[in-house]
């Protein structure tokens, strides 16, 4: 929960907080954390997206339900993956999404779940004919979101991105009374965090960066 | 060139720098801000991308050659959606644009071309049967380069996050070894500024931000 104003710090320490206490976020903090997504840079500075912060308890729990299926999918995905694998491996697996399917079906009590929704119109694709799935999309998405989860580390708060409910759009249109054709890009649950921050397991940088031309 | 620590500070000053000086970058500049990128969050914590950090400048120079083709359709294009529009419009577009054009052609004078790339298989995607362009496979890969940008402000850099590059990844593929079916995500030019850093121009946060359902 400690609040930092140190840069390095901050990103050093802004892990996925998935346990979320009940306890409120003021009004003030949580437009502070608001202002840091809009800052974010967009193609053209066009800003082709928008944040809807659920509070009321009744949104939120529909919310939940949607992307508690969801979810639930995704775990019987992944322990299918795991299937057969040595028995410490099965059970870090079940312990780790049993944290995402406590958050799942109690995102009612989040105090504040951000939808992030865009506007396809707006969104330049540039690998769009490439014979792969295209991502360029999200360049101008996903920075306000990363800007945004910093935000709230500063603040002491914590949260994570997700994107299932995102398969679900469609569902989650008339809840959010989301015209066509706004698309929901990520979710992310925000609140004070149970647990603590940082640190993070990255792989190191010799791994992650290379000089000049690739190399293994 | 200022340097900042105060987190909101850097955050609300993190403009799309385009004129870049020659100014060598220092190694442990650098190695900061790349570690940085590091930081950021992916799905399942897969870290599905790296950085080729690219300062020889024979290769500089053939990512130059490519990215100003692009540039340069680029630029026809914007120059005809305001073809038509009062001179005071048309005049700021190719003002702007010839910012753009300027680094284009002059990717080989700035310090370091960090080139991003991608593995597609290890980028899930949610929004793959919407009947539109998916988006999310850059929740895993856009953080990076934000947290990136981020550091550069930090450390008195700057630099812009481009995409028009990923059309041609198909040509940039030799030039960088990068094997097959590795993607470039994103291009960003990194230096210290001619100009200044900040302040930016963004969209005030009543008409970003709605709670609980849409609103116009």
């Amino acid at each position: 929960m400690t609040n930092s104003t140190d840069f390095y710090d901050i990103l050093s320490t802004t892990r996925s907080i998935r346990r979320i206490s009940t306890k409120p976020v003021d009004d003030e903090v949580l437009n502070r954390v608001l202002q840091a997504a809009i800052w974010a840079p967009s193609g053209g500075n066009r800003q082709p997206w928008r944040i809807i912060a659920v509070r009321d308890r009744a949104i939120k729990q529909q919310l939940s339900d949607i992307y508690s299926q969801r979810w639930s999918e995704y775990v019987d995905m992944n322990m299918k993956r795991v299937e057969g694998m040595p028995e410490n491996i099965v059970e870090a697996t079940r312990k780790g999404l049993a944290i995402g399917t406590q958050l799942a079906t109690s995102l009612a009590d989040v105090p504040v779940v951000a939808m992030f929704v865009h506007d396809p119109r707006e969104v330049f694709v540039t690998d769009g004919n490439l014979g792969r799935t295209p991502v360029v999309g999200g360049a101008s998405l996903y920075p306000a979101v990363q800007n945004f989860l910093l935000a709230a580390r500063a603040e002491g708060l914590g949260g994570v991105l997700t994107t299932l409910i995102s398969a679900s759009e469609n569902e989650v249109r008339p809840i959010l009374q989301l015209p066509e054709p706004w698309g929901v890009y990520a979710m992310v649950p925000l609140g004070y965090p149970k647990g603590n921050h940082g640190p993070l397991r990255r792989a190191p940088l010799e791994h992650m960066v290379k000089f000049d031309v690739w190399s293994d």
